[in-house]
This record gives C-alpha cells, structure tokens and sequence, in this order.
C-alpha cells in the first residue's frame, strides 16, 4: 500500500491512525500542499480533486477521501474493528465523524481559506472564520457525545470518532480556539494520546513535518 | 421512522430517495431552513448541528448526518443494496459520495453563503463562489467515473453516488452552473430521473414545497 499525505493534512492525520491502529504498514509519498505538488498531472490522475489523502491498494486499486479509505481498511483488516458492530451505535460514531469531515474540515481547509483572500478579507477575517468553524463543528460533537459513555468517544475503545476528533482538535488549536470547555472531548483525546497508534500519527512525527 | 427535513435541502433529498429506493415510507416533519425553524430548542435536542436532515428510527434511536442515514438504512435494509459487495468498488463509490457531501455541498450551504453574506461580500461574489464550489466537485466526479461502466455512475444500479449525484446536480443549476459539460454524470442522471424512487423525491414533489 502507496498513501499519498501531508504533514499537516486533518484528512491525512486521520488515514494515519487508522493504519496504525491496524498495525499497517504502508509506503509514504509527501506532497507538499502550500507548494501546490497536490496539482501536478500525474498525481492529478490520482487524485481529480487534487487533494490528500489517496491510498493506492497493493492490488492497483485507488481510494480517494479519508472516511472511505478508513471504512475500507476497516472492511479489508477487521481487527481491531473502527465502528460498534450494532447499526444504531455504528450510525451514531459516523455522524460525528461526519460532522467533523463533512461540515467542519472541509470549510476551514487550505481551498476555501484562499478563496476567502482571493475575496479580500482581511487576514484576521480568514483566521476568525477558521476558528469560529471549528468551534461550532466541536460544539456539535461535544453534545452528540454528552449521553456517551467514556473515556473515548464512544466508550471503551477508539473508534472512527476518535480517528477524526484529534486531527480536529489540533487544528482548532492551530486557530487559537478556546477547547477548554470541550470537557467530553479533551477527555477522548487524553485516552487516545496515550496510545501509540495516535501519538506516531502526529503532524510532527512525520518525514516532511515543518514548524 | 420520523425523518425530519426541508424540501430544498440536497441533504434531506438524498435521504428521501435512500427510502424510496428501499420501499419504505417514514413520517415526515418539515423545517423551514430559512425562517430558521432548524434552530427550535427542541429540534437541537435531536440534532445539536441544527441541520437536517435528521432520522428518528422505530427503536428511539437518532440518526444525524445524511450519509451516516444512508449507511444505516442500507445495513438494516439490505436490499437492493446500495454498495457494491467488495471492499475497493464499495470505497469507490463512498469516494464519490464524499466528494459531494464533504467537499462541496456544505461549502455552498445555506449557512456558508450567509457567512459570506456577513463578511459583506457581494451577492454576485457569493453566487459565484457557490457556483465554482458545485463546478469544482462535479468536475472531480465526471473524472472519478470515467472509467466505470453506465449508465448509473458505477454500473447497471443505482449506488450511493447516484444519491448524491441528483440532488448536487439540482443545486448546481439553481446557481447556474453549465452542466453540459459532464456527460457521465448527465448519463447518470438520466438514467435516475426515469425511476420513481428519485422522481418522487424531488423537491417539487414535496408537501412543504414553495416555488
């Protein structure tokens, strides 16, 4: 398996810990996305949106976007499992990661921040937009979780929540949000910082990490 | 079943045709996005984002996010399946589906335009950015199918990616978006737009509809 990521990418992050979290391997190729490498013609033919990640399977095939390529090393590597066996709890754990993948990261990515300067706001307009998605994705999290039980998202061990929470929540912090308030959640994070499979997933343990 | 939804909302449209396609019926509760009815402390109750859609199933269970319904919808109700069976094409058609329900739909939402809106950007700037959003992720999706088989966007049945495919479509020409240019994707349509399951759960066909 070939993953196509970046350092900092929330979306490669989570790839990452859900490889780990199989113990998988995979061979690592870099792009680096303020370079704009993510937009050369052969990784274009990968990739037609030009974003990371993209996993290439070791049987030619080519997944794009985080969720699906977790749902199918999930489906293809079944231990240790990454979504409750039953419907409801499994739906449950997919909304929110949904939230953060669908409604949160996507509005607050390198893409859209361009095209709110290329729009002329203000720097510190971009960074209050930033910050203030972030906080209304975690908001929702926080409470879909409230009747959940700990130390993770949804109990006893980490889920495909988790694998989204973390990325997340650095980079809320990134744009200076107060998380503090986000009780349920830092409490997920601290269980899963203190794994391995997380904390080797982190933007700094990388290759191409940059301060 | 309750669903709760909004005509327009291309995320209530996916999960309606999800039930059609199933053969089941679910009582309806409708929220007029724009009178900010989503925001009733009782519906935040059931779905802290304010948005819909949400699902309330037969068991007390609440299902948010449109995807994560459709997933849930597709486990308990098995036929005809909404995936194909095997793990690579089965990540390939989710790869499409959150091509549209991450990195496009919700940055052309009702609640991003209206923060363009506050950022006082010009209508006409906001209309275009929700045009360039919608013509940026189905140009990824004419490029992901290309090499699939018709006349739906992976093959001889309607999948997850024709769910998500019809109401994204709809949307992209509400912000005059040429679509011609997609003649995959306009295939796939076709072929959706001739089965009751997608015609009736157009917006027009709803009891909350206004022109």
């Amino acid at each position: 398996m070939k993953l196509h990521g970046y350092f900092r990418s929330a979306a490669s992050y989570r790839v990452r810990i859900a490889l780990n979290l199989k113990g998988l391997t995979a061979e690592h190729e870099y792009h680096h996305l303020r370079k704009g490498e993510q937009r050369a013609p052969d990784y274009l033919h990968l990739n037609p949106q030009g974003l990371v990640p993209t996993l290439e399977t070791d049987h030619g095939g080519t997944i794009t976007q985080s969720l699906a390529i977790i749902e199918w090393l999930d489906e293809t590597h079944p231990e240790p499992p990454l979504l409750p066996k039953n419907p409801t709890p499994r739906a449950r754990v997919r909304a929110f990661a949904m939230v953060l993948a669908c409604d949160t990261h996507p509005i607050q990515n390198l893409g859209v921040l361009n095209r709110l300067r290329t729009a002329k706001l203000p720097e510190e307009a971009v960074t209050r937009w930033a910050a203030e998605i972030n906080e209304q994705g975690l908001d929702a999290c926080e409470r879909l979780i409230l009747i959940e039980r700990g130390p993770f998202c949804f109990g006893a061990t980490p889920t495909l929540a988790d694998i989204c929470l973390v990325p997340q929540l650095y980079n809320a912090r990134r744009f200076k949000v107060d998380v503090s308030k986000f009780r349920r959640l830092l409490e997920a994070e601290a269980a899963c910082l203190a794994l391995p499979p997380f904390k080797d997933a982190a933007p700094e343990k990388q290759p191409d990490f940059e301060p």
